[in-house]
């Protein structure tokens, strides 16, 4: 049988650690001597793939997981998606494992479509849903499932509107508590992989530290996708209750903090920008193994 | 003043009428001639993208809007954005309202880049927003809607399955409610259309004519983009509850029922399948103003 998703991410994360780096490239943010390869769009587009593909270069050796930002590529239309593919098998030779960060969610045939890019075509491992439509999202992708690829539903997100609508632990009846129970639920005719996760997973921002360790503790079968850590505020101790007993459960991504280093490391000059990456990706991911320790 | 982009969609809908005609080329079901053009990928978005601009000369003097299902030119990667821009350029130049159906919903610079494509580079008139995420996936849309853009939040959708976590209409507390509050709420600060309407609009299904009836009256500011006509089994009589006084505030995408009108035409050949097509869109458009008419 084809190893689970789940079961080679809970591996990856025990053997080199709880960080994703996740994969933005903005052009407006990139180094200096990336953005002089043009103002126009074909300048842009290729500056931001390359600056991708230098980012997973640079910290390979340090991460299991990345995670494309499907956004930053899209921006571009067609010139885009060459890059985010060109970058995403880049990842892959790499031997890294590849999130593809969509946000997709509708239903049947539509749904499929997307599910066939992203986890085909594309060649990711796994991608992100959105499960406003309900059920109809997770159901096309069971064979996807059964032959080793994954998905992580939005659950309770690290932006601060994400309260209005997906609720507080404050609210009995906060969305995100019947959502969780929602996405395991959907899942009671899928086989759960060795490591005991549910093939599809749940982001759940760090941001929200009590709703993260109520999650953690009443969805146990889910492995996390934790957004929010560094750039938007979340630190070692909020994403602490993230993690499993094995200090596994959740992998932890960092984009901004990791990728715009340059700007920060004052030890650097900015044409050191890949030391940079290399360098905020090693501490961070000490950071997140220490704080799965202390969480554990 | 630019006019709104509801403005543009309420004159469209009262002049031509209310079908919006949805764009969902999926390979495997074309007209044989098309898929003469090769097994490879190569050949599939071709033939994909070649029958949107053929369904689109083929209505375009009888409709008045169209919907691009990106999912389905998103299968195809970058080969396939190509093909969705050149549809995209195609039907703005017939002089049609394109509405992107893509249903994105993220937060921030990620939101923007979105929105950068789907209404700058794309060009599409107007996109589908998933509200998971929360009023942060509107927030970043202001400038677009002050330039002539337009969006619309799904709310209750068309798919049995939605019922789970929007809610029924017998259900006090349904999330579909709440959401529809939210929606107007998050416009607040604002302008509206001459025409009445809200800037940003809601997807509601016809699928659910009690819910689709209720939100009409209870929100006579959000302007309605109806799916679920057609193939999804909703009738006449379940989108008459969709309109305003003047017969508009709602447009109605009916998209299999049109494109493969072919195989149910047993008066017409395959190969006259764009006469089906024609046939069907006027037949529906024909439909659709009776509804708009009994329910007004």
């Amino acid at each position: 049988m084809t190893e689970r998703f789940v079961d080679r991410l809970q591996r990856t994360v025990l053997d080199k650690g709880p960080l994703c780096v996740g994969l933005d490239p903005v052009f407006e943010a990139l180094p200096a001597e990336l953005r002089e390869s043009g103002p126009g769009i074909g300048g842009q587009v290729r500056a931001a793939g390359r600056f991708a593909r230098e980012v997973i270069d640079a910290v390979k050796d340090i991460v299991g997981v990345v995670k494309l930002q499907v956004a930053f590529f899209e921006r571009y239309g067609a010139a885009g998606f060459r890059e985010l593919e060109e970058t995403a098998r880049h990842a892959r030779a790499a031997g890294l494992l590849v999130i593809s960060d969509c946000k997709r969610g509708d239903i049947g045939s539509t749904m499929q479509a997307y599910v066939e890019y992203h986890l085909g075509l594309l060649g990711a491992d796994a991608m992100t849903l959105n499960p406003y439509m309900g059920r109809d999202v997770l159901d096309v992708l069971a064979p996807q499932l059964e032959a080793g690829k994954g998905a992580f539903m939005l659950l309770r997100t690290s932006n601060p509107a994400a309260a209005e609508v997906q609720g507080t632990c404050e609210q009995p009846d906060a969305l995100y508590r019947r959502m969780a129970g929602m996405i395991a639920g959907w899942q009671a005719g899928l086989a759960a992989g060795a490591s005991g996760y549910l093939p599809v997973g749940a982001v759940v921002g760090a941001t929200g530290r009590l709703e993260l360790a109520e999650l953690r503790s009443s969805c146990q079968r889910l492995f996390f996708l934790v957004p929010g850590y560094g750039r938007q505020g979340a630190t070692t101790a909020d994403v602490a209750g993230a993690f499993d007993s094995q200090c596994g459960g959740a992998v932890v991504n960092a984009s901004r903090s990791v990728l715009y280093a340059f700007r920060e490391d004052s030890g650097l000059e900015e044409t050191d920008w890949r030391r940079a990456v290399r360098r905020q990706a090693s501490k961070t991911q000490d950071e997140l193994a220490a704080a799965a320790l202390g969480g554990a």
